[in-house]
């Protein structure tokens, strides 16, 4: 049996998903959600894995939620109602434990990332995409506007950006992405996977602590007033400077040698 | 009598309002506001037009608040004080319900786009310029500052660019203000009503009521944290879903056929 | 004895501070924030000062914390948990203050802004920066993530471009922080100080009731509901509307002549 959702476990503590429903276009589909819910509940408390790469198998990164699946799910008395409320609740699950997970996400983009797809590489913490792939939050084509993704589109691009790709449903390149902030870095098709592995190999180098501490501390803080944020980081900080790995940093610097980090 | 702001209704649903005072530069004088107010007003329960442009008759998109106006307001016993704070509600209330109101806004903006007129470009979902426009917000300059019309920029464009033009009083031209976010995209003044008209048909043509459940989404999420974000959209979500025309909508993208939609 | 912080008093109204320990690539010490705090104490309440500009005396612009200063902290009972978070809320007391001040602060960076050094940039209200800096939040290099400067940071540009420069603790040139919004202008190291005075100058001409009421609304306003934040900044253009050298400037204008401003 195929797995929906494949986990490597590459050298340097990175972990990568690989969305593996090419033929529906990786769609997010109750089983996708599933398996993805699996695997970041299990990345929750792996002390191991320092970066998380999440990628599309076959011609594209992912195309949304698997429209034939919520049109089957409208036999039911109440029309769906409740299959889809639920739906849209495991949806944002997945979506919001990535921004929890300890570990950086990098959402490895090619093809097309539209819909809820979109919204799942919006969601994470970094995005490498190829050239030549189309984004898109593109519901509003078939009469189901991108709601739910637009809660993420609109915390990562300009309020005018955001609106024109919603209400037009026009999808946009990989060079206006990475101009309106929604991706950090682009690539050939070629060199995607080169790429997205030397950023996360980047990012696996670091002290581990400092960015657990790092990641949570950026999400908490965003929504606090000047005040709140800095009286909150500040208390990061010191949390910080108490590790006896971050003192071994400091004085390696100082000294000009390698740190020698427990981790 | 010439009217200060007209009114077409044009084909595919597309209502487009022309600032009507080119003598004044189409200033939000009392008279302008009170126009707007009434189209504003009958368009918020107006369920056949789909989209709104919104352009300046003249040499000019708008130029602001009518100073001549204002100045004359001084002539009471409190200086003016009452007037001005009425006059700002006014205004404020004006662009409040450009976002409130059902129907996406597209401003079209030619020559100059300047204090409360840049805030009226700011306030519309999009934005489409000509080239050779002048944005700022310019109050500065006369010893006013542009603090209501910041309220929109720095809702559109990052801190450092948004407080540049307001402490400067500079002006930007059209392709930085689309490099910085302000608007949407750009035509030569020949090019700019089909530009816009082309840009609403294509809103136009979507389902309507997505587009209604889907703008008013936009702004009730602005503000909440993640999860509120997420709660309430996934109810939106469900909520569309619901709707006949979706359900087609929906259909129709599987089999690859048009929908048949009642709207 | 050299003072660490040098204040001069510019032609125009401009008072320009200097970060002055180059040694220690002007390292916001115990020492550096006392002096930045003595100066802008003062200037809270210096009604001649219209501008301010900060820059960095030789190399670099501000490399941050000093470290040294930071380790040493360490030899005390607590490890130096009290004296980290004195020193955190200190910083932190120092960037507010930068915020609340009456008048518009301007960065100016040459060589490099990093750690804090990026902090104190992104806080002040416009940066202007030579062509050749390097700015980064590169902390997490040494294992203490920039949690603080990251208050300031996520204040300023897109997250995406944030966290990659947190997480990554990579530098960016100076070309890519005026994309990203960052920073204001650009100049080469040798027009920087001209290019900076200019803007000073710009601002320095303009009303100082006005700027003081704008800067002052400007962060007010960041936070508030639409609707909260029009309440506010109406009652504010009130404010502005009935002060006498802003009637005098609006008449001016009318008149086409030079306002005759008391000040």
């Amino acid at each position: 049996m195929t797995e929906i959702l494949i986990r490597e476990d590459l050298p340097g503590n990175i972990a990568r998903l690989t969305l593996n429903a090419p033929g529906s276009l990786n769609a997010l589909s109750d089983a996708m959600l599933a398996a993805l819910n699996v695997q970041l509940t299990a990345l929750q408390t792996d002390t191991t894995t320092r970066v998380v790469i999440l990628r599309g198998a076959g011609k594209v990164f992912c195309a949304g939620h698997d429209l034939k699946e919520m049109q089957a799910g409208r036999a039911s008395a109440d029309k769906g109602a409740a299959y889809f409320a639920d739906l849209f609740a495991r949806c944002a699950d997945v979506m919001m434990s990535i921004t929890t997970l300890p570990q950086p996400v990098i959402a490895q983009a090619h093809g097309i990332a539209t819909a809820a797809g979109c919204q799942l590489l919006a969601t994470c913490d970094l995005a490498v995409a190829a050239t030549g792939t189309r984004f898109g939050v593109n519901g509003v084509n078939i009469g189901l506007f991108c709601s739910t993704p637009m809660v993420a589109l609109t915390r990562n691009v300009a309020p005018k950006h955001a609106f024109e790709m919603l209400i037009t449903g026009e999808f946009i390149d990989t060079a206006r992405a990475y101009d309106i902030g929604l991706i950090n870095r682009t690539a050939t098709p070629e060199t995607l996977d080169d790429v997205t592995m030397h950023l996360a190999q980047t990012i696996a180098t670091k002290l581990g602590s400092a960015v657990r501490i790092g990641k949570k501390a950026f999400y908490d803080q965003s929504g606090m007033s000047l005040a709140d944020a800095y009286a909150h980081t500040s208390a990061v900080m010191v949390e910080n400077m108490l590790q006896r790995d971050t003192d071994e940093g400091i004085t390696a610097f100082i000294e000009k040698r390698h740190p020698d980090w427990h981790r």
